[in-house]
């Protein structure tokens, strides 16, 4: 299912009543550089595990703007994109046991069948009929409807009184910043912690590291506005890296014992080579970043270190935990959210967050309620 | 003490009578490609946490070679090589408290504190007033007699009826293979290992790792009589990497899957390469081998791979179990080594470890009984 | 799912031939002490995720044994007895998809549904509608055919070249001991480990101890013949308990120093009371054994031991493991059958088991090959 | 060491003015219920790896309590209580490496030589020649010299802001609720956890709880003035169980699931019952009591509950870990504080702290700055 599927038109009809019941809006990629909002057919259950689920709030993910500069060729033309989302239960395929018809949902990123050996272990990413696929290989959460595949084990129900601004965080950047940077990176109490990329991602793990009360953090980023918001969200220190002077201070900072733990959340050489240089003998380095080139990795330094690096693409393994805490209050999500669309207004909010830096855009909700 | 430290004749005599009493022989560094057997003052007590140990087995490692072609400048000439021994407890200072005069002891690789920040965590190897610094920043094991900083803490008492040829093993092939490779790998029964060089590391990780039940041990090398030496130690499956098509082999062995751990146990870019291209999903890279080079680190396609990989100094952390498991006869370490030498004779063994393909040379033993 | 639930004929009919095609064999507990191989009608399927498999291989477990005696309230009269066994798959569910008709599987003991709170996490023998349900609250494996709830995930394809006696201990017994005994007890390579009870389970137990290269493994247990059979399992020291004096025969064996391990392998009190007094501080007593009544836990000297206990149904969480490593030959499980007879000879074979100690039975395999 | 051992007054004199230098006030025992305030000689170095400190802030500990009442016949009549203390460094025996004097250090409960097998292991309660001896069976801390046997593992460095007042409590009960409480019970983020008992072990493992940010703290005692500490503390929870009903409380917060862990920090049966009956299927028990008698465990119930159960005497292996997370300012120990004396009105403080119900005690801190 990681291979793009064939555009089908299910409901198809010449009838216009009937079409105006099964057409709905949809944020269509068409190529490099192209998108629009238009009309689709909606869609409906192809498999008795699916469920097709009304869109009440979606927004944009940083992997949208890649796909649109043409950086992931395995999305075709006339995909609706999309991957992260919530929603209202519309219809069930017969082979769903855990939803009814009106329930509101998270959509998870990843689709999980729970039945695969790697779902087994808890590694829903590579989920063999499933894994990153939504707004990818198949159709995503961008439109007013989408159709999930294996629902039982991809869906989660929301609490009554959930806010879904804050709940939508949990499609993918807070599992992501949890399970990639700090679940990884084995963050621990008392750690020195150092996160290089202050984009949603990076604040995400800012404050998802939280959870495990390390004793510094310091944020690494270029942008002064984004290092001001990581204060705001509880960094204890901020490197300024706009001057190529990232390590001596991060070493300064730690009177040169280096960090315990170090995040790269931005996804190239030079913020990987910042996170080597200054992990501490014992450290980790957790990759949360998505690379587009290979990196050099100084093992005639680091082998004599005992350094762990990982990398990950998110298993969503922890949102029920991410949920029961966010309804606990000891975060907040929606900090995250500067700007708020009318889901049809979709095309305008790609606009502002495709100019993030000089929109201070962090994440854009779009709603749909 | 990393760094060299002035040679300073503590007993130097020049009565000859004296001097026949303190002095010894020791295989002697004066830069690269100069060794020596030659007379040196015997060593004497200089800290409280000191031993002074007769030296009656001891062996030469890889490393012992790179240092001889000056590939370590962190030796200084005249420095006594070897971090490997088993002896006899010698001379003792006054805050030594585990051990007594006559005591038969394996000395660790690693010199360990016992008090500092790293030593407290169990990482030895980066103790703040040790590591490895026996044949490297302090005079060795290849000598009559060695002194040992941090005696309590870097000395092992051996059992009565320990086999010398086995335990010497335990000074560091077999720490190393088993923290470094097996360890750090998180080998697991029932998994796929694939171990990179069958040199005496890679054939002691083989060993080791079968402490944990894989499934199946993939050895690569492009030695056969090293892969043969392999095979009689348990390997599973054997791949001849000399025809630059390790990578298809593996895979094929896997049935594409790839591998769970990939040890890597030679230290240049091509092994790593093959460890990064054989690894599955979810699985581990162990780094054991010591890299001169960068390697370069295909991030742009392991971000999403969910791997770990490691790399450790080794901390010699779990010599006691070691011994243990050694003398309930679950593994045999003598089983590497190939040839033996009196003490006396080093300058052949020498020869003999450095021709080691053609003389089919994995450990050689050096005897002082 | 965990009550019982009524016993429905699906296909009940009075036409004498459709009789004949829809009819099998089964044993039937009806009450304490009665059990009888009468026909029943053949399962269908139920739920749109249940399979109909057609047993090859069964076998009886000491459970069943307690059934019989009244000892489990939650099985009613009428109940078809077996919670083992490996089969050939007959019939399928519409939501089935990870098997074909004619799939040889093994069939876990415990039944998952792979999407509820508890299977997510593993924890198995709680899911929400499975968890010990077969030959328990819906009729098992003593049969001629089995209906199996969640077939996805509660079924296992066997290998072609898998041997029925050998995989059938995977249903039960070797999950049991390796995830509640070795798994919960951390055994680790070195570790002194206690096993009570010589029974299959601890047999089992002992077999995968090995998996983690125990130093020592000391068998406990009142039969000599199982203590012979222990010793030829792996089994390093044998302590008789017949004399009540366990205890210090287990101190004695390792120097008044207790071990790191202690398993509870029978379910008594009395056993319990072994484990709890042997273990040493900082060590771990794993309970396997199933209690009927409280035992007194020794808190006014344990709290300062730095010990855990833990207990455990068995999640079978592992059987993809085991399968990997009992086709690898690096375990026999198949050591453990000792009598054979075919499926229709089971009153037979439970009168044989229900004398194990006279009868010397360990496990009785039961075909219909 | 851990058996008592003779006094030996070391610089006993009858010399008048020598007496003057060399005397010291402590707090003695003199068998059950007479403790008095006296004149003894100061401490002086017996080992080389001894320090005398000079104490300049003490507490008194509910175990002080327990040693008075009788109930610990391992302290002898004449010894020194306390275990508890900050001070200033005094001298140093002539092995001691890692303190000046001069240097101001906290004083760990637990005494630790960094060399025995126990040490190696980070489990410092058993060490063989320390563990719990201070005010035990060797003289303590509540005087104005203490001798502290392996000074260099037994001591920590504080930095020259340290509030003393906080750091005391890192000498014992912050190390002992955070290592028996939270990382016995594996305390996650998400968890739902319950303290039993909110005395001032109870609310230490309350707020170190809180590095893992549970979703829910259920605080359960009889006595409503702890329990509006708790709840000031961060609990989310409170259960009053002077009706004896916190069972059915309990399972009623949690909607009859349980909890994921359950804290014993009373030490008596009844206690130990409502951690045993509100742990939920998968749980942990954490036991930090200290118990005098034992517990029937429920095993007829639980075997089957996959719960993990704990007890230890705290190690004090995260002092470093705690002092770098008080010094971040992410707890605030001092908040346990609830009334302070010169340490030369201890007798005064002793009659507090003995009647803490009635004054609202928590800790008393004693100065002699």
């Amino acid at each position: 299912m990681k291979a793009s599927e064939p555009a089908v038109l299910e409901h198809a009809s010449g009838d216009q009543k009937a079409m105006a019941v099964t057409s709905m809006k949809a944020l269509v990629y068409s190529g490099p550089g192209r998108r629009s909002w238009e009309d689709r057919p909606r869609p409906g259950i192809r498999e008795a595990t699916d469920a097709i689920v009304r869109i009440t709030t979606s927004t944009i993910c940083g992997t949208d703007l890649h796909i649109l500069k043409g950086d992931v060729p395995t999305v075709s033309d006339g995909r609706i994109l999309g991957h992260e989302g919530i929603g209202v239960v519309d219809q069930l395929g017969g082979a769903v046991s855990s939803f009814h018809k009106g329930d509101r949902v998270l959509i998870s990123c990843i689709t999980s069948c729970g039945k695969c050996d790697f779902c087994k272990k808890g590694m829903y990413s590579h989920c063999r009929s499933g894994g990153w696929i939504l707004g990818h290989t198949i159709d995503g959460t961008q439109a007013e409807y989408v159709r999930i595949p294996h629902a039982d084990t991809s869906l989660y129900q929301l609490p009554p009184q959930a806010d879904e601004e804050a709940v939508v965080m949990l499609s993918d950047i807070f599992p992501t910043g949890f399970e990639c940077g700090v679940l990884n990176g084995q963050v621990k109490p008392g750690d020195t912690l150092a996160i290089v990329g202050a984009g949603p991602i990076g604040l995400a793990t800012l404050l998802t590291a939280q959870f495990y009360s390390p004793a510094e953090i310091i944020m690494v980023d270029l942008d002064t506005n984004r290092l001001d918001v990581a204060r705001s969200f509880g960094a204890t220190a901020l490197v300024d890296s706009s001057d190529g002077k990232a390590v001596d201070k991060v070493m300064a900072l730690t009177e040169g014992a280096g960090v315990d733990v170090a995040v790269e959340a931005v996804g190239i050489p030079a913020t990987f080579d910042i996170c080597q240089s200054i992990v501490a003998p014992g450290g980790r380095i957790a990759n949360v970043g998505v690379h587009g080139k290979p990196v050099q990795l100084q093992l005639e330094r680091l082998w004599a270190h005992n350094v762990t690096l990982t990398t990950r693409l998110v298993d969503t393994v922890t949102t029920p935990m991410l949920l029961k805490i966010v309804q606990s209050g000891r975060v907040q999500p929606a900090k995250l959210v500067t700007h708020r669309f009318r889901l049809a207004e979709i095309m305008k909010a790609y606009d502002v967050f495709g100019n993030a830096a000089a929109e201070r855009a962090l994440k854009v909700v779009l709603s749909n309620g």
